[in-house]
Parts: structure tokens; sequence; C-alpha cells
């Protein structure tokens, strides 16, 4: 990392902690990362947004997956379309192309999207789900977004999820949850399964 | 454990498995842990009811927790009468007394529910919140919690989360998660909040 980003990054630290520093606790939102290789860190921020949405909050979803897969969640969550904002990384865009250039151009195009999100005020909690995944095959950096989860509003928790968190995104987070895995000799086995891991 | 629970115990986990192997992978459920210190372990369960529900299923809860407390979640879960049964421990009961006894009969009497709905066949998913807590205050047995949960119906999922999840208990499941919090300078004066943490 250059001297100069470091220099631009701890303004962007100093402003977001000026900002944070106006509220009370109660009022601040939280940025999260969900991380390691066992399950549970994209199903424990599902289960933020439906503890948000008991509250009357309102959230916002970015999802960083590929393809037309169809999952529980996207099917439960879009059943209040006024409460949850959802959008999946690659709409409308054709994916049985190997064209990274379009691929980083979907994420890009998605992150915008959370960003805006987050800017925005309106939103109790935004999900960028998978992001770290994101973040690994280097569509997005780690500098990009770390930025624009500092530069939320004030009001708005963030939850990144994914394998593999970079230090600076997880430096920059409030809390680091990592999921892991007890081996177990029954695992090897088991797939996944509707309802339970989609 | 005595020798006597030891061969009742290996006779209920062959019944389990017998009856288990008359099913297709996919039509199997699972038993599910959830434990370890840190953050999600109710949260991803909650993760897991919402996409059971995306794929249209039918979940039960019972949490094993005391009290009062309004939590996020059972608001948000009430909104679906027909599609979640949810159960809090202690219901009707006075928790103002400090009488173990009272205490102990409230969760057996959770547990109860919980089994009830485990063997009725009438759900896809079954989550048993906080029963690791209930196991580590020997409000209920390790043995009586594996038993229950292997005499489930076959295609019936079960999740226990908890921290300090007791080994026989990881033993009879098919997958544990544990999760772990890395430690973080700004995390310690974090108070839980609404919307994120209940």
């Amino acid at each position: 990392m250059s001297t100069e980003h470091n220099e631009k990054m701890k303004q962007v630290q100093a402003e977001h902690r000026a900002k944070m520093a106006e509220k009370t606790d109660a009022e601040r939102g939280l940025m999260l990362v969900h991380t390691g290789n066992g399950k549970g860190k994209s199903s424990s921020a599902f289960g933020v947004i439906a503890r948000a949405l008991g509250w009357k909050q309102r959230v916002g979803v970015v999802q960083f997956i590929k393809g037309k897969w169809i999952t529980g969640e996207r099917q439960f969550f879009n059943r209040f379309p006024d409460e949850v904002t959802w959008h999946t990384m690659g709409e409308g865009f054709t994916w049985d192309t190997q064209d990274r250039e379009r691929d980083i151009a979907a994420a890009e195009a998605a992150f915008a999207k959370g960003c805006a999100m987050m800017e925005s005020g309106e939103y109790d909690l935004i999900v960028l789900d998978e992001i770290n995944i994101a973040l690994r095959y280097e569509y997005l950096t780690p500098e990009a977004v770390t930025e624009g989860c500092l530069a939320r509003h004030p009001r708005t928790s963030v939850i990144l999820t994914g394998r593999d968190a970079p230090q600076m995104v997880m430096d920059a987070a409030d809390l680091v949850s990592e999921m892991g895995e007890i081996k177990h000799p029954f695992q090897a086995g088991i797939k996944a399964r509707r309802g339970v891991d989609f």
C-alpha cells in the first residue's frame, strides 16, 4: 500500500470518527464482518435482517454472487418490498462468458449500489453479502470497500460477509466474527440443501 | 455416564440411523449445533428460518431464554403464525422467583414442546434456541436432549444453539459450527443494540 494511500485512509478514518462522535452509542451504526471457513456467515446476516425488521427498521441487501441461483433468503425477503431493498450482482448481465472485465464491472456496479444505500441515511442496516469473495477475486479493492463503508450514514449498520476478509477491512470494522467448523465424521458426505444452506 | 446409559444411547443411535437409511440424502433432516463464544449462533439459526420460509417450509422455534425480553426475531416471525410456531420457555410462569425447581420444570416443559414438534413430522425445521444454556445450568440432561433430537421425524432438521454445547450433543450432531470472536480494540465499549443483537 502506498504512503499516499495510507494518508488518505487515515483521513477517512478520522472523518468517520468525527461524524460518529456526534451520535450517542445507541444511534451509531456498526460495521460488522462475518468471516472464516465455517457455516453461518451469510445466514447470521439474514438473521440480523429478521431482527431489524422485527423492530420496523429498513434494510438493504447487495449479494455479490454470480448467476441466477434461486435462494430461500431471496424468495423470503422479496415478500417485503417496502422494507427490504434487494440487489443481486450482475442482474441484467449475462454470466455465460468468462469475461473478467465484465465481472469487475458487475461487482463495481453492485458496490456502487451498496454505497448509495449506505450514504442515503434511509437504511438502518445494509448487508453486503459475500463481498469478501469479490475482494478475493480482486473485483473490488480493500481500499474502495473500506472507504465506502466508512462513508456511510452514521445511523446505518453494515455487515460484510464471506471468507478471507482482507485485513484492512477487518481493521476498519467495529466487530469481526469468525465462523469455524468443528470437523465431524458424518460431515463429509452431506450435500447443501434447500432451506438450510440456501 | 453409566454403562447402562451408554447401551441405551447406542440403541437410540442405531434406531436413528436405520430410520434415516430409508431416506434419500435430500429428504433427510440434519441435526446442527451452533456453539462457541462469538456472535452469530442464534442469528444464523434465524437466517436459516428465513431460508426455510423462502422454500415454503414449516418451522418451529423453542427459545430457552427467561423473562419477557422482547426481541426483534420474535416480533418479526410472529407475523407468520401459519408458517412459524414459536414457543418461549416459561410462558405462563413468573420468573421473579429464585426457584430452581421451577426453572427446571419450565425447561422440561419447553423441551417436551420441542420434542412433540420434532416427532410430529409436520415441521421441516425446529430451532432449539439457547438450549445449550439450559444444559449448562443442568435444567436438562445431555442424555434427554440427545435422545429427543435423535427421535425426531426423519424429514425434520433441528438446530441447537448456545455456548458450551455438551460433547454428547455434539457427537450426535451431523454438523457443528463454532462461532468465534476475533478480538478488536473497539469492541469493548459496544453495547448490545436493537435490530443487531436482539
